[in-house]
Formats: structure tokens, sequence, C-alpha cells
């Protein structure tokens, strides 16, 4: 009996792996590489009790054959499903990446589902799913849902299909609505933005917008307690929860200023002007956790704290010191 | 410069092109005769503004190239997209029929829009959308989203895939969020399918559920009427409505009654348990059409009145009398 994670090589997958085998679960992972990599999941590949296979999910034969495989050796209770784009830029550039990457994946994964009766899934939901709401707070049942990125819209289309897959052979579904999250292995994101900005050009960083964009933060190390936390206590079929930090966040402004303190102490700071950054961003939101709350989990750091500590991470990571 | 309308040979798409041709548009459609079909376009294929090709809008290469000398010849102004499955069931046994044919034609749709500039679209959504909210009434802004068939779960993608274009490359979306429709040219729907098992068994009539099922309806030509009145009356960027009937409905017992009095009298009706027909099928919901009543628009008929008029319409289609 086998916990499969699909992603297991990206920046959330490699440490869920690893928690599992901590706790003494078998895990089996599949990814593409398109984001993750074999370094991610250093101490993982080793372990005994891990297999891994590198598969492109979008390819439904190819996933088909090695997920066979894998449930005829060692059945499959349930598919924590986090392969996805992260990248949401590239996403609006071309349609094509979140259809593929984040849709197709969570499609394909539901029909193998249904195959081979696996009927529970665990999946990596978006705050992206809303879209802009302002300054109203972001519960999980707000509504419209209006997403304005394809990364957005194609985890609203994963969600959507989960629900439905409910009504036929799915027995239980966790959806997490992850926030901003951060922490090393970073594989996109501002801070990693700014840090290589500064190598390209050590004395300015160069700011998309005008710094006042806000946003709360959570480290990675907290979104995955909250996950295993709500896979414990939450007994619904479809249970939904927002995970993210308690406060309104910080802005860009502070964040650019976090990693020129950090790698590049006295290096100026260039504003641009609006503040969104780029399309598809939401400028500011605010995001309910009340739900998570009352299930018995909060976070423990603040945004402001979550940012030094990741900026001090992902600055090892880069610069290696 | 033309409109053009996928799905042209489909129940709402033929009487969308010829009111749109009566008005003095040019039209073109485009139908790969999954559930439309020639005979359907009786009065439009012939008239000298409009033309016709059988396209698959899933294979993208044949959409873009006819798309494409379409645009060439007769610049597309707006799309009206109403290609999609229509057999709700059918999408619940095998999900690939939802995505094929009612997310991947508007994911296609979007991309040529991009690629043509094409920056206006109206889109049939669908009350499916909503999933199971129980006695409460569906307002175009109640959450979360948990369709409960792959067709709700499609058209929610579809929905958010529009949305996400909206920040990027269109202009303006209509969403018209369609009820339960009656009407002829049927190619599907309860009616026609009392009507069918009675052409079976002429003495009895087997109906699934318990016949408690309470749905509201509308005649086709009211939502034709409703989805122009809202593509000339509204202004936002985004513009989503419901339209439906103004009352809580009519039971499955009444339509097969209706039917029955129609063209089977005297005909036994036997029902089954359960107030649900099929997986994927919401037992009764409460429709609210408060916006669009805002906006100026009321339907004229209630839902039993509907129900009789397309029973009697549907009954001249089956059985030319």
């Amino acid at each position: 009996m086998s916990i499969f994670i699909t992603g297991v090589a990206g920046f959330i997958g490699c440490r869920l792996a690893r928690l599992f085998l901590e706790r003494g679960d078998s895990v089996a992972g599949f990814d593409n590489f398109c984001r993750g990599s074999r370094h991610n999941m250093k101490g993982v590949l080793e372990h005994p009790n891990f297999s891994f296979s590198l598969i492109d999910l979008a390819d439904l034969g190819a996933y088909r054959r090695a997920l066979c495989e894998l449930h005829g050796r060692d059945p499959v209770t349930e598919i924590w499903h986090l392969a996805a784009n992260s990248d949401i830029p590239a996403g609006v550039t071309d349609p094509n990446v979140d259809f593929r990457d984040t849709f197709l994946t969570t499609f394909n994964s539901l029909l193998l589902m249904q195959e081979l009766g696996i009927d529970t899934i665990a999946f990596a939901s978006s705050s992206a799913i809303y879209g802009d709401f302002g300054d109203q707070s972001l519960t999980e049942d707000i509504g419209p849902l209006f997403p304005v990125s394809n990364y957005g819209a194609m985890k609203l289309a994963s969600e959507a299909s989960i629900s439905a897959a409910l009504e036929s052979h799915l027995k239980r579904a966790y959806v997490f609505r992850f926030p901003n999250v951060v922490g090393v292995p970073a594989t996109h994101g501002v801070i990693q933005d700014f840090m290589l900005k500064l190598k390209a050009t050590p004395g300015n960083l160069d700011v998309l917008g005008d710094g006042t964009q806000q946003k709360s933060y959570l480290h990675a190390d907290e979104l995955i307690d909250a996950m295993l936390f709500i896979r414990t206590h939450a007994h619904e079929k479809m249970n939904y929860f927002n995970i993210g930090a308690d406060d309104d966040g910080v802005t860009v402004k502070f964040i650019a200023q976090a990693v020129v303190d950090r790698v590049a102490p006295g290096a100026t700071i260039t504003f641009g002007h609006g503040n969104k950054g780029w399309v598809g961003d939401v400028p500011k939101f605010r995001y309910s956790i009340q739900k998570l709350a009352n299930l018995g989990w909060r976070p423990r750091l603040g945004s402001a704290v979550t940012i030094r500590k990741a900026v001090d991470e992902i600055a090892r990571q880069e610069y290696g010191q």
C-alpha cells in the first residue's frame, strides 16, 4: 500500500514525500522535470520505500502504463496531485502551458483513478481560483469565481472535475487552496526573481510595478503541516480549505528590501508604475483562513517573518551562503 | 463583417442563426453534427448571407484553417460559442465527452480568437456550474462552485478560461447560464425521452426516479430573446446572467402526464425510487433570475405553460401530428 504523489520532484512534492517516508509510509512519485528536478529529491530518491518514474502526466498512455504497473506491484491508496505549471506568467503568455500541465494532469489522474479504483485524492489548488475581489475577504464560499490567469482557470477547472468525480467514482477529496508559498527548494517566485536580477546587475534591483502590491506569504513547512492536518482532521466528502498566513501580508517593497539587505546591502531599488506586476496577477487580496482555524490549525509565522526566513534560505540556495 | 456561431446546427444555434439572418446580419457557422444536423438548419443553409462548414472544433488544426479562411474573406466580429455536448448523462459515463466537446471547443475558440484578434464572445454556459445547493436560491454570485456532472465542470472550466482571456486579449464576454430549455428541434431531453419510451411500449411510460424531482423550464424562443436582450443591454467587460423561468418549476410527474395526455392518452405511468434520475443530476434547484430582471428582461411563460407548449411541438416533430 503506498501513497502516490504527482509532481514529486517539485517544491512541495519532494518535501511531502520526505515527510511521508519519515512517518513510515511507502511513497511512489512521478514527475516530468518541467519545474522539478532530481536534485530536489535528494535524500528521497535513495529511500528503500520510495519509487520514482520520469513521466509526463499529460501523456495519458505513458501515465496509464506507469501507474498500472505501480498499482499492480503495490496498491495505491491515495493520490496527492501536486503536478502543475507553477509559473503563472508563463501560462498567461501561452494558455497551452496551464491547459497541459495544470488541467490535463488532473483530468488524466481522475480518469486513471476511475480505471484503477483509487478513490481518494488530495489536490493542490490555489487562491488564484478566486480572481480579483479587491478588499473583500476571500472565504472558501465566495463567488462568482472569475480567475484572472489561465493558471487560476485551470486550477478551478481541476476542482470542478474533482467535484464531478465525487458524484461517480471518487470517495473523498481534499482540496488545498494554496496561498503564495515560499521556501526552498525554490523553483520560481518573487524572491528568487529578485536574486537573479541582482546577480545580473548587483548595484540595482529593478522592480516591476510600484512596490505597493501587498500579499500574504506562507512558509512551505507550514503549508505542508496544514495539508497533513486537514488530511487527518477533515472528514467530509469534499474537504476544501484556504491555507495561508494569518495577516494582510507584506508589500513587494518589503520583499525587495529584505532581499537587498540579505544579498546586496546598499543596492538601490527602482520601482515601476502601477500596482500590477503582470497580466493575471491580483494586486491585493485578503485571504480568509477562518475555516481552517475552526478545524484547529493556525500558522505560527506571520508574512514578514516568513519572508525573512525564506529570503535567508533562498540566499543559501542561490549564493551558497 | 459577420457573426460566427459554433454549434450552429444544434438546438439553439440554428434558431439563433435564423434570427441574426432575419435582422440582416451575415452569419457563418461550424458544427460537427455530433448533436446538430443539416436538417435543423432548414431555411438557414440556403440563405445567401449564411455560410457553413462541417468542422470538429476539438481538432485545433482543422478549426484554425477553416476560421482563418472565413475571417480572411469576411472578418468575424464576434463569436457565439454554443458548441458543446448537451447530453449530461453521456458525459458522466465518459468524461472525455465533455472534455472534448464542452471544454476543448471553448479552449480552442479562445486560442483562435487571440490569434485572429476577435475580441467578443457570447457563451452558452449552464446552471450546471452551480452543483447542488438544495433549497438555496441560485444567484449568479453564489459559491462554492462544485458541479456534480462533468458537463457542469467543463462549462465552469470554460467560464474560467473566458475570464482569464478577458485579462489578456478579450474585450468583452457574455456568459448566459442556461436553465433547462425545451422546444424544437429537440435533440435530447426528458420530453423526447418519454416519447421515445412510449413509442417502444405504447401502453406504459416507465419513469426513472419517483417523479417528485422539480425543475423550472424555459422555452427556446424565450431563451434566445433573453440572450439577444443581454447582448444589447449589458455593457460590462464580463456580463454573466442566469436565464430561466420565473417560478419553482414543475415535477417530472407533471411532464410525464403532459406527454401521456398529448401522445398516448390512457397509458399508465410507472415511477421508480429516489428523486435523482441519474448521476450528475440535481434533484431540485431554485434559479434566481433577479439580475436579469434588474436588467429589464422577464420570461412571459411559466414552466407549466412552457412544458405543454414544448410537448406539443416535440410531438409534431416525433409523430408528425
